[in-house]
């Protein structure tokens, strides 16, 4: 049991993590989805070709993936689940806490802010940015919403991990430049458009109109609308 | 003027959409948003360059798009920009309603039926599911959350246009069958994992979890945990 621990403690420096790819992490997060399914279900070993299995990818891509972070299932017997995923768990960042900005006090925002899987995975938003004079003063869940040209100050006073970009689309990259400008060196962007942000920052995209559209778009080729003639 | 009209009229017939690919689907939804914002500006009229200049793609890419469906700007004058609005809004299906069943009444069932560019975009959820006893009755918004065994019944009497899965992990396959079975033909996924889906149902997936997670881990490596000794 020890042994999984102490392996995860010694390779947990940046050189051997600097060399995950996206795409590794993009399957590790699910691997630390199935071993969540698979801890719930009380089961105490797992084998590669069930986490592979779960995903529908190979049982020599999960460990090349995990021999990444040098965590060696045994022949025979598997993974150990508990521990397994807890050094999943440290590598994704996810045994600490983020401090978050929001920017955008809307629809999109407003929803963030109640969705408590946000808080589940570690992020604590501790300030809501918003530009509208109409907004700015109000109260969102335990905050005030700030009016985004004090973003620069605050930023400096209490400085934030990550910045979730929550506005309307003609106000994004405006709105991420000045992130960038404050230091923020992560952000989550909801607004549906390409963002420009220098290499150093993390950017990641929810794209969640552009999926609903392309299912209206599905849906639309399937029952063409009645026209009227003419 | 008119022209426009009627060249999007003629081409309304599912010969032609049939042929445009996801990406294609992709790049129209990101040009509406121009549409969109350059209407709110007040301008008449849009070039290729332009509507390409903000997307970061080709002119040449943009032209080729819009021919896809008939819609061809006019040398030296570009595009109109309320026509050319108009007629990817019809393809993408995006002038008129479409009902939705929301499966899993949990943070991001909650959290959609609050974000109201939902139903903005022409997503009406017109019934919710859940297994959870506790949450069976009880009210959700206008709505009262009903068994999932009801599913197939309801559904019966009262057909959606399309699903919305916000259950957890482990749930998400099963419900996706339950769904398929139930004839629903277009299904948007916010369990962050693979589902299998027969090839006639169109499936698109919002993974906040994973962007959440690709995040996380880019700021654990930056910011190593201090570890006890030993």
């Amino acid at each position: 049991m020890k042994t999984f621990t102490r392996r995860a403690g010694r390779v947990d420096g940046r050189s051997r993590l600097a060399r995950i790819s996206e795409s590794t992490v993009r399957r590790l997060s699910h691997y630390y989805r199935v071993l969540e399914e698979v801890e719930a279900e009380g089961k105490r070993l797992i084998s590669s070709h069930r986490l592979a299995e779960r995903e529908g990818i190979t049982s020599a891509q999960v460990r090349k993936d995990l021999s990444c972070f040098g965590s060696f299932g045994r022949r025979g017997l598997g993974y150990n689940v508990a521990h397994l995923r807890e050094e999943i768990r440290a590598i994704l960042g996810l045994d600490r806490r983020w401090k978050v900005a929001l920017i955008g006090a809307g629809n999109i925002g407003a929803a963030l802010l109640a969705y408590r899987g946000f808080a589940r995975q570690g992020f604590d938003v501790v300030a809501v940015f918003d530009r509208d004079p109409q907004r700015v003063g109000q109260r969102m869940g335990d905050l005030a919403v700030r009016d985004i040209d004090e973003l620069q100050a605050v930023m400096t006073q209490h400085p934030v991990d990550m910045a979730v970009i929550a506005t309307p689309v003609r106000a994004a990259q405006e709105v991420a430049d000045r992130l960038v400008a404050a230091g923020v060196r992560a952000i989550l962007n909801f607004a549906p458009r390409k963002l420009f942000v220098p290499a150093h920052v993390a950017l990641r995209n929810v794209d969640m109109t552009v999926e609903l559209e392309t299912l209206s778009f599905t849906l639309a080729q399937r029952q063409p609308k009645r026209r009227a003639a003419g």
